[in-house]
């Protein structure tokens, strides 16, 4: 963490001093604001947390509900999502506090007995190597937390309004600089009254699968509207089954399918009961089935094992289908060129998917970690308002990947098991699935396509393993200044910056003429540099572009004192030298990050990181020309 | 983390539910106390978040200053903290804010020039393997705020009363349950007025240097008071010098010396001058020092490289010397046999030395540890008073240690550098020392002598890595139920418990008649069993002494079904099953925790744990009679 740039500030660091004109607790909505975000689930507050770091958007977000989530709903976090927790500070508190699903059991109906249930396999959960990150189990209500916390720590001290709901809105496309009006109601007012109205440069509605923002803008979901129906409970209970604290697939012979998610804090437990066989008046259309239904059916299926129920924290019967929208925002199909966007909507507003594949929560905030740097750079003036069409772009292709991998997974895990022989030997069909799938459920899957934000591939071979359009992958690096054993990700905040790492070729990277030396020169000095063009002459150099060096040798054999002043900023109020700039390979573990990640040692190259963590590029060391026409293709000067 | 135990609990789960009777802020002192805390530095402190866990303990904590330290005093943190910070929950965020001590490196005058600097050596600043903790920096004031974070979490609410200090303390042996008077006045208030009186059982004076419960209960530090005068300064600067960012140890040829201590947030950075060579009238005794006399001795012993200070945050003067009270208790040398100790000093009231190792806060917060879990023991009546003696005896053992130490460690340091040919070749004798001494200034080298607290050495061998009376080294392993790669030192909490760790024997370990199988039914089953004997029936088995098992083979290769019930206790309200007290090797990683803590594997053995995370005993696995024995040394049934 890097801190008191501008001055000593006494107390946590993680507090950060108040903007003027920062939020107020109980203080009534303004007018108009830059962005209006409707609904504080993972979608809108991971898009609150990243606006509150900018005080200078105005931004407000208003929740229907009276108070933060307590309990229920989703719980997976997956290894991409706790990279980008990462980014937001509060990653270390998730990995004390959550499960860590390490390994997952699956069990299927014993060839002896097929009313009793036998394990057929385990694996681990997440490959080696896949991230930095493990795959984690935490409650949604307490991920909202953590987002609130940021936000309260933040400049613009953003809180949510609760007990306020989104009416309706209208878009103006040649209503000025506030083109949405949007009207709200305090929840549980009469009809009408105390209807408020408020204008807007942007609405973000993350307000579910029932958004009233979807509808406002005539988008509906599309799909299958309930195709499977699942009940699902957190309980505390007391169990012989050996596989209770291990995420494990079951699937018995007559009585349904479980989904054993084991939770945080060591006792409690989710379980998603799959209702095969019910007995009569148990339909799940009819809505009768009662948690005691639920249990009944648990008992049934973890045959020979017993299960005692002691405390059903949260319950529900959660039918959903797999259903999308045909774009994000309000743009018409063929109005691209001739229309910007002004409301978008993000989450289970614009898809929904089974639980089953645990995907919810990270896919809604992975909107939202899209679109929030893309509305600060416009907001801030740093982009034209035309990158906001990226947004619909990329994230719908994502959304709908989920939903068909989401189809097949829950197909296959619906599917009566076999008996053995059939079902190719002992691994029965859905755990072969699962582990074919694990880079996918990780979140890794994700590939934004060529764009103006994204690169093509010509020099994708100088770092194979730094994918252009997925995201950048971390590895362990060496601090040049202090020696700090760290990973390289790390460095990437969720400030909306964009970052560019030289990765340094063989021999001495700070000898004239070398590809650093003139990278440096060409980045401080020409008129053509992103650098120059896009950072106001007030603002610290790495304020838009933040770039970095990396080494091949090792710490103790480079010269800090050698590298070029790019890579030694000064910065902030009393011009201070930022030394976090410049990294060195790790030698200590065998293989340093220019093998893990396919780096050509001998030219070196550079990789171009978006504001959200995905790579945008990667270019030759002395692409100067390449790389300044790349920012140029979607920056302003 | 362990949460839910006895029902859901929505919220942040390190916020702990308030117990009856808790602290309420502003209010008034109660008359009388189980403990009174006095001073509010980290020793205060760290037995304050000790206590705080216990509400049925009623303690307080006096402070004369108005509010919480801010800025400025020590700011080093041992790797054998940052083990106890971890016991307390808070080590995630210290190693986040704080600057991690990764390499020093050592400078001297250049031979050539000799009023110029040059470096003659770096070395890493802590072995590989000694701890899974770093050394980190980050300032006093932090560290306080973090330890008043767990209070004010804690059951108990614990906070301090701030602007009131202690003006003296009477003791009567035979005064009852509460023998301890004090009489407490707010600061600032006219002499004498507002004297307030209060009766505690136990008086712990953490109130520092000039300590005034020392001087109640006639103890004097005895010593030399000042014999090294050092300018310290914690300053945002510009400086060329290249190691800046690493700790750095400077002698000059005539100017001086200097350690830099790079500290939190990347910009900062302490410097400690110890002047050599003052101009007329700058004589440390005279106290005409000033800030801008410290900064012109850095420039002229920085030289070649320049300095720029652009905002001092802390500076002071810092003459101690090295100091001790013969006794950290009330007790007179001959009267152990006849009286119990009231009244405790601890930390810099008991012990001073100079700023160079970086061991005040460390062994101040050692003292504080050691005697916390005592207190609470007494307090619980769990064990008896006469335990209480230890403190003194083991406590002032370490300190004397450290006198011994810095004495030495002071007067290398501030030896005239030789040059380089008589001071055998090219490493000076600051550097060796230091590299000689890593483990001691890490906090590892402290031994408790044996006594009824701490056993013999007759088992040693079967565990030569778990050094008894001295701090128990984690290393990794995976959890059975879970698969879950953690450090089994991390289970020790703050907590005030015991643990008995059975490292199981090579074969089948939950084979009827095995050592593992045989020790669960001597602890379930026995009369004489230690866990049997000193646990309330109404209470958790584990409530006490907490026994866990660590197996050799692979997390796969074991059944959690087959294992003895008391590795899966049912505990709480409710009656759950805690599953995290059986861990397997971590067999990934080549030496698994058997052969790097050194453990027979043939035999295995038992290895015994104090609360505060030092060993007390290592014995064969069915030494039944042994362990039982141990703990009737210093238990109540
Ligand atoms: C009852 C329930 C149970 C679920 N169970 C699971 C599960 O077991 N497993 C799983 O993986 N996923 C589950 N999910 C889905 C998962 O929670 C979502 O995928 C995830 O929360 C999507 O995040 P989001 O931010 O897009 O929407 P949501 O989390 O739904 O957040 C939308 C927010 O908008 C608010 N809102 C709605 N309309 C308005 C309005 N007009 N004005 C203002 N505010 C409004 C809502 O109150 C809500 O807080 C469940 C969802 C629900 C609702
Ligand atoms: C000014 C100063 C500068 C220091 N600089 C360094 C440094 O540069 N490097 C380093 O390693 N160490 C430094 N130290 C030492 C280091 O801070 C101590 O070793 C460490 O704080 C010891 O902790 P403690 O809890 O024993 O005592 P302290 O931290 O001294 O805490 C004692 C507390 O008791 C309070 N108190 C005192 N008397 C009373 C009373 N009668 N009633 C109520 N409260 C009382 C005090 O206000 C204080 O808060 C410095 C100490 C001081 C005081």
């Amino acid at each position: 963490m890097q801190y008191h740039l501008n001055g000593f500030h006494p107390g946590d660091p993680e507090v950060l001093p108040a903007a003027p004109g920062h939020q107020v607790p109980g203080s009534s909505l303004p007018e108009a604001v830059d962005v209006l975000i409707v609904g504080s689930g993972p979608a809108g507050l991971t898009l609150a947390a990243q606006l509150a770091a900018f005080p200078e958007i105005s931004t407000r977000i208003v929740e229907r509900r009276p108070e933060p989530l307590e309990r229920g709903q989703a719980d997976g976090i997956s290894c991409r999502s706790m990279e980008m927790f990462n980014a937001f500070g509060f990653a270390e508190k998730v990995l004390k506090q959550g499960y860590w699903v390490n390994e997952t059991t699956f069990w299927k109906p014993d060839a002896g007995r097929t009313d009793h249930i036998v394990r057929s396999g385990r694996v681990q959960d997440v490959e080696d190597g896949l991230s930095e990150m493990p795959h984690v189990i935490l409650n949604q209500a307490r991920v909202h937390d953590m987002y609130l916390e940021v936000m309260r720590n933040a400049p613009s001290r953003l809180e949510p309004d609760y007990a306020l709901q989104l009416v309706d809105l209208d878009v103006d496309p040649a209503g000025g600089d506030h083109p949405v009006t949007v009207r709200l109601e305090p929840v549980g007012a009469d009809q009408g009254d105390e209807v408020v109205t408020l204008r807007a440069r942007y609405v973000v509605g993350c307000d579910g699968a029932r958004s009233a923002v979807r509808r406002s803008i005539g988008l509906t979901l599309k799909g299958d509207s309930a195709n499977h129906a699942w009940g699902v409970m957190d309980v505390l209970a007391v169990t012989d089954f050996p596989d209770i604290r291990f995420k494990t697939l079951i699937q018995s012979a007559g009585e349904g399918n479980i989904i054993i998610i084991p939770r945080e804090g060591g006792y409690l437990v989710r379980l998603y009961i799959e209702l095969d066989k019910l007995a009569d008046g148990e339909r799940v259309a009819n809505r009768t089935i009662t948690v005691d239904h639920l249990i009944a059916a648990t008992q049934r299926i973890f045959r020979p094992w017993s299960i005692d129920v002691k405390e059903v924290v949260w319950w529900s019967v959660y039918e959903i289908g797999q259903r999308l929208t045909d774009k994000f925002d309000d743009v018409p199909p063929a109005g691209r060129s001739t229309r910007l966007p002004h409301v978008f909507i993000a989450g289970d507003a614009c898809h929904t998917h089974s639980p089953k594949a645990g995907q919810g929560m990270n896919v809604s905030m992975g909107d939202a970690f899209n679109l929030g740097w893309k509305l600060v750079s416009v907001l801030r003036g740093l982009c034209p308002p035309d990158i906001l069409h990226s947004y619909s772009a990329e994230r719908r292709a994502v959304a709908k990947d989920l939903i068909e991998f989401d189809k097949e997974w829950a197909r296959i895990i619906s599917e009566r098991p076999k008996d053995g022989a059939a079902d190719n030997g002992d691994t029965p069909k859905f755990q072969r699935y699962f582990i074919e799938h694990g880079r996918y459920t990780a979140g890794m899957s994700v590939r934004y396509a060529p764009s103006a934000l994204t690169g093509d591939g010509q020099w994708q071979s100088l770092a194979s393993g730094f994918e252009i359009g997925a995201r950048f992958h971390s590895a362990p690096v060496i601090r040049l200044a202090d020696g700090k054993p760290m990973e390289l990700g790390h460095v990437v905040k969720a400030d909306a910056r964009w970052r560019v790492f030289a990765f340094c070729g063989g021999g001495d990277a700070a000898a004239e003429g070398g590809g650093l030396i003139e990278l440096c020169r060409f980045l401080s000095e020409s008129e053509a540099s992103p650098l120059r063009r896009f950072t106001r002459r007030d603002a610290d150099i790495d304020s838009v572009i933040d770039f970095r060096a990396v080494f091949q040798q090792h710490f103790r054999d480079l010269a800090i004192e050698r590298m070029p002043a790019l890579l030694r900023p000064r910065k902030g109020r009393l011009g201070l030298v930022d030394y976090e700039k410049m990294f060195c390979a790790d030698l200590s573990q065998g293989r340093d990050i220019f093998d893990l990640r396919g780096i050509d040692r001998e030219p070196g190259c550079l990789v171009v990181v978006r504001p959200d963590q995905y790579v945008a590029h990667v270019l030759p060391l002395d692409a100067h020309d390449q790389l300044a026409a790349f920012f140029d293709g979607f920056m302003l000067p």
